[in-house]
């Protein structure tokens, strides 16, 4: 007779998934899962893999999440569901309908698991409590090793669920603020909104790695998002971004009156921030004031740096769509040459779509992208895209280009080359996979098969993300580790070989 | 600034729901997810809400659940990339393909909750762990708050991840055997399949509830389910059934030989069992063997025991399709009146059919059953059915066979008056809704409005229950709480207080 | 230059596809598509490949046909919609809600095509026209040929495309009667409902192939169902079946009143009749009354017949479910053997279950049938059923009956062997494919490994269809060409040679 | 005793839907149906409500047909199933794979009626025939009248139907051409594909008013599709427009060699053309040429010659997305302004988005486009935009810039103001609802509430659709009824009226 359940020799451990996403959070609300919805919508962007709502009645919580875009995991009947629980509280306490959180998940791991929708809900000592998070813990892999050890079992490989478990864990004894213990354990970037029976809290990461901004609906009550064009959406005003260190509490207000809007620290700035730069070249949406400026007139600003450091003769600029838009009207102004749409995406390619297979290769380009062959052909093009990742996709454009007779193609591309992975929230490929890994600047001009080609400088980049007249120093407040290799806090050895290790 | 999540007035609590299912697993088996999906698929009378099945990879366990009938949960790639798992840990350890473990789930509550469904999976200190359950955990409320207080997070209200974090909590430290410890805390019903990633374990609780078997297949691997008819599927022979209070364990042999099934207590059997007498009557399959003998046996029985009772001057036997149809046969054959099938059910009626409203309120009746006019009109019949429970169905077919022009009706049922709920496992309304719940005889004749009607007694049940010969104290083997009130165990007063607040 | 379209060597034909169906036709009721759908419900056994509903508006006819069941097909927002129809005529006519017709389909053909589903509708001179069909016509072909001669274009392969454009061809001139006209030219089996701006026609062909019954709703409103059993479920009293050679029409009546009934000839009936007698023996519902006696009374005689030409030494009479029932109590009842249940289907199993392959066939047939081991193991058991088409189910079932231990088994089919094809509305695979065609009976004991086998002569048979105390004239009224290969009217040699190109 | 189906007071009759589709067609291709299956979807901008396509296997043809987008309606087994028809072919006749046609198509018809969608398919005495249609004949209804009194029956209200049947009623003689002969008796618009058991033919009405491109593939098979767009993702080199009159052949050539292309005329042109002008404005594909001109290039030049006619005194240029972008480019290079993309619409925004109601509705807005306030606070801006049809989207959206702070707003539109239905294959709504129609210039701009607002003049619009340096007389060969009125045949009464009784 032997005992049960002995060690296998792999522990099953979180897989390090590296996610973009997107949260929101209300609190006062007539309909707070309408409006969760409707800020998830303007958040799409940020993640398309899964949805969720989970919204308060004063004592239970109600959630409900599905795979797939915002609109198709949420119906009207659910959003009455959800709400119903809001107008139940609201019945109990006269006048205050509540709150509710909200996420969108985006993950290229190639198991679409329902189970990591979010947000996550708990019952733990204190009632019901719900979390969804933006971000990536880098010690999560070690905090769950030790709450196994105290006889945690766990149901996902999530870093959040760790984040839920040790708010669980230390709600047990008499501590004066459980969360704020539990997030000074954590290291990586973390953008969190949590939802309990009689309050909001949203807190993020001393370094500031991702963005999370605060507003106020015309009604008065408060709101969180990722970005503030989920606030603009909602027609709150936004009134400043959570500091990095801060946790701040969306609770009922005195009877008659607006919701408390708290805050309270529960550590201190990080020495050096970490902003994801990123954010401003590609992630966040174009209308969206994120660090301090707004996202389009920086990639606008990019554009015109990118002409000023690598000009070419040229007849016209073409934008890469719907990416290099941006960027390129920017180049254009700059360099005085014309602004043309000559590469028309099809908007309805989308995932259903068959692929062409073997001597149809071409066809499947062609079905993307329409070359207006009239103005390539026999022409001198600049081509400006605001990045480029693998360069699989870019690659096959500039032979369509060719194709369609471009005399010459002159690429331009609004950031710095990428070479080196991101362990804050980012998911790049392996590093191996990197169009600039490993290759200089004539290597991947070959590669591409482009006549010319010019990245902007990473001082360029910085300059113009820290601001006109921003001091030299703002620009140490940006994480641009993807380009430069530097991070702002040490990898796990094992973080760093699960990524070599696919190398 | 305040504390984070202060204690809500009502916590959320485990709904106590009491649930019908099955569970099976096997090992050893080269396609164990296929043998498992095919025993479901024999207890899908044991539930129909939701189904899922968990297997080994030797590390990992994988696993896959949904709503609906196994059929609908589980395609040919799902089985096929569970058994993948399977093969993985053959290909490490040769000749030993693993386990798996599933369960079907029938739950009567308004929401479906896809969390729910089981087996159940988390990583602990041990290691991955998996578990499905059949039976109702009576002081599930109550080891939740513990297991709260002392930090933990539960994700559903159901008793089964009670049974999980308890095993869990209890691995913490060098405890010999941290499953025979979780089992003693609990008190109700419970027969339980767990899946590690060496080895399956079934248990059944010591009072011996609900059924659970044991069998080995042409090849040499054990099997267990909740009914002998999942291993006659599978081609298994019977070897005994779950003794109360026993884990069995299947894991690898030595090289070469067949799995190992090994035995332990972690409990002595209760002194007075509590074998559920309805898993004759009415839910367990009429193939299966429970408890010692064939369930279609013992209902033909029934039925002659009830002619013998409660006889009726008639010119026929009628089944009640398809409930009545065993107790009917041996109805017919002990009174020596004809057997005639005059009310046809419509194999075609399903849950999307559209009701009919108002005026075609007996056209709903007519859809579900069709009577043949010529077998009743100006008949005296007998009508015979297994079981009455609320008694609306009953009631809307008396009069839909007054209707088409039977000149008297006599009802007989096969087992007693129904006047008491089930805290272990079977899913009761609230007595108020029962029938018999606060009506004497000749009430439910009139409420039925039949001609005559009888029930057979409790010691004709339980004689025949016990076996033909057995010795009287073999009746006190069976829990007949459901007929007379007396429970094996206290049950807390919440639960029933539950109840009681419903009516 | 050429010409378009020249002759292409073969012409697409119709497909002489053999269909079982069921067609319903009200006329005045105020939910004329509910009550169809009711209906069509209460006829889903004669059909479950697709389903259709057609309602006029006293103008237009609104029409909704899918695939699958007829609740799959239909839901109340559809119902409503077709409904919405006939209440416009109402508020036009007041006090006339108009009139529907509906169609259940079944096809064997293995390419389900949407487009066949009925009733067909057409704009023709007279206005819109629907119209659904039960049977076949067999000189289909040559009609149809000949109306492609006169410029028409077919858009199905369907027999009951060719009688609409039959009836639009003929509304061309100033016939008194196309439709009598139109009926005149086809040869075979039809049950036929049509229905117009203003009316219903219900109409029989002359040898009284199929069913076709008319009843009067408690309303006073007319009904028209291919089985009574439709009738019933809408609490429409039988009136009479359909005369063959019959057209009935239903109409509003005067202002006030009720709908009238009024009745012609398209021509006398046929001077030897031909009703189907294996709906008696299988297909129609057994609480249905057909050719003038009730189904289940007509099933349990044949089971007494068959117990007097072919008695068993044996212990026990086990009905094959669920298709053996109606006869195993006749049996049981005139051989004083005991009746019992000993072979219990999955009531589960459907369409979507997965194949076991391989080493799993036994697997399979356990999952659609259980066996009471303990009513069969030891036992001599006279197994009844209603008729053997293909016999490779029957032979499973007699192999799993002997592993579970049967001593001898009596195999009783309670009709002839069936050894010829049917081109008059049941689908019976090709001739080759049936187990008794060139077979005689010792073979077939050899094939099905049973211990003795007997059929019912088809003297018995249709002694007992014609009706107790019947003259031998009444017996000459049915056609048994399945049995006995002498067809009513000459087969053309294409149908018959396809039948035979097949073999 | 009655005739059958006498005449009602109104026969059904064609619903003069005006539709926008799109058609392709393929002779000589390996796998035909996956050729038109990727040109259906670069003209998936052509309709979205319907698709189809059909394929012959020398004898027959298969056809697949379904509601929704191009990659809704096909997946890879139909695709396969429908090629499976073309190598029967080739396998029949070696080499020569055979052909296929399809169709998008677009209705605003309330009730989408899946019969409706294309190709038809019929069997007519010279073999099957499938037809696709782009277009809108205007004497469908007299055509159709005159066809169900010689005796025809019709399934659908599409016009389309009626030219199948006139092909089928004229093949019944010795006619050498009943193509051409059906063609004879069509006025309006029709861009036609054919698909019969050995050729493709295509077809032009003699005005040209739709456009029909014919192109050879790099294999040498013959192409032809509504525009270039999908020629140039075939990878086809355009050949020329199929001329206004003109039918065109596919089919096979010489053994071993490339299929035939023929040609012959069923009417010369008309002697004034009818080139829809509003297929440069808005229709066409800006990577299509049409008419001889490139839509985009076309499309910068109406900017062009807007901002010389109507400049505005302003600090940039907006377009509005995503269909006044061309028009924005040209206006800004001609203007000197910088064009900036300040309203970024959402891309997620689909049909099952959830609604928002009431106080919602400016959350509505501002879920479908984003304005980046930055660009737009304080400035004086000019949006450009291709057409207005309703005016109530850009109303909402002028409402929207105002709010976000725009201190000018000067709307420029790159066409006249629309103010005339279309009968010819374009559906614009009833006059009534057309902004401009019944509003002078100060009317609209008060409507939209804009700073100024300016249309482009028909002479500066068919000046640009002729081509640089074109003479006076080519300005003559478009259509632009829907701006002048001036409609190039008559319009029936009954059509106008449709129209007017809607106002």
């Amino acid at each position: 007779m032997t005992a049960a359940f002995p060690l296998p020799q792999l522990a099953e451990t979180p897989r390090d998934a590296r996610e973009k996403c997107g949260v929101v959070a209300v609190w006062g609300e007539p309909h707070p899962a309408r409006a969760v919805y409707f800020g998830l919508f303007a958040l799409q962007h940020r993640g398309q893999e899964s949805a969720g709502i989970a919204v308060t009645d004063g004592v239970r919580i109600e959630r409900h999440t599905g795979m797939g875009l915002v609109p198709q995991v949420f119906d009207s009947n659910t959003l009455a569901r959800l709400d119903a629980a809001a107008h139940a509280r609201e019945a109990r306490h006269r006048g205050r309908p509540g709150g509710a959180i909200g996420h969108n998940r985006y993950s290229t791991t190639g198991a679409s698991r329902p189970e990591n929708a979010q947000p996550f809900l708990a019952s733990i000592r204190g009632g019901p409590l719900a979390i969804a998070h933006n971000g990536n813990i880098v010690n999560a892999r070690e905090l769950r090793t030790s709450l196994e050890d105290k006889g945690h079992a766990f149901y996902t490989s999530s870093d959040t669920e760790v984040i839920l478990h040790l708010v669980a864990s230390l709600s047990r004894g008499r501590q004066n603020d459980p969360l704020a213990e539990a997030l000074r354990m954590l290291r990586g970037a973390f953008s969190l909104v949590f939802l309990s029976h009689d309050r909001v809290e949203v807190a993020r990461d001393p370094w500031g790695w991702r963005p999370l901004s605060i507003g106020i609906t015309a009604a008065g009550n408060p709101v969180a998002a990722s970005e503030t064009v989920a606030l603009d959406v909602l027609g709150a005003r936004h009134l400043r971004d959570v500091e990095p260190g801060e946790i701040v509490t969306f609770r009922d207000g005195p009877a008659g009156g607006p919701p408390l809007i708290e805050t309270r620290r529960f550590a201190d700035p990080a020495p050096r921030l970490a902003q994801c730069v990123f954010e401003h070249v590609y992630f966040a949406h174009p209308a969206s004031r994120i660090f301090g400026q707004t996202v389009q007139a920086v990639r606008e600003k990019l554009g015109e740096q990118l002409a000023r450091e690598a000009p070419a003769a040229a007849d016209a600029v073409l934008p890469m769509p719907d990416s290099g838009r941006s960027a390129a009207t920017g180049f254009a102004r700059a360099s005085g040459l014309p602004y043309r749409e000559g590469i028309i995406p099809n908007r309805y390619v989308g995932r259903t779509f068959i692929q062409p297979s073997g001597d149809e290769r071409a066809t499947a380009a062609r079905l993307k992208l329409n070359i207006v062959t009239d103005l390539v052909r026999g022409q001198r093009i600049v081509i400006v895209d605001d990045s480029v990742v693998r360069g699989t996709t870019t690659r096959g454009r500039m032979e369509q280009l060719r194709a369609a007779g471009a005399r010459e193609i002159h690429l331009r591309i609004a950031c710095p080359p990428i070479r080196h992975p991101c362990f804050f929230g980012v998911d790049f490929p392996d590093s191996a996979q990197l169009l600039a890994h490993g290759r200089d600047l004539e290597q991947i001009r070959q590669t591409l098969k482009v006549d010319s080609i010019s990245y902007l400088s990473l001082d360029g980049l910085l300059a113009i993300a820290a601001g006109a007249g921003a001091a030299v120093e703002e620009r140490e407040k940006f994480c641009s580790a993807c380009y430069s290799g530097e991070y702002r806090i040490p990898i796990p050895a094992q973080l760093s070989k699960d990524v070599l290790a696919k190398c």
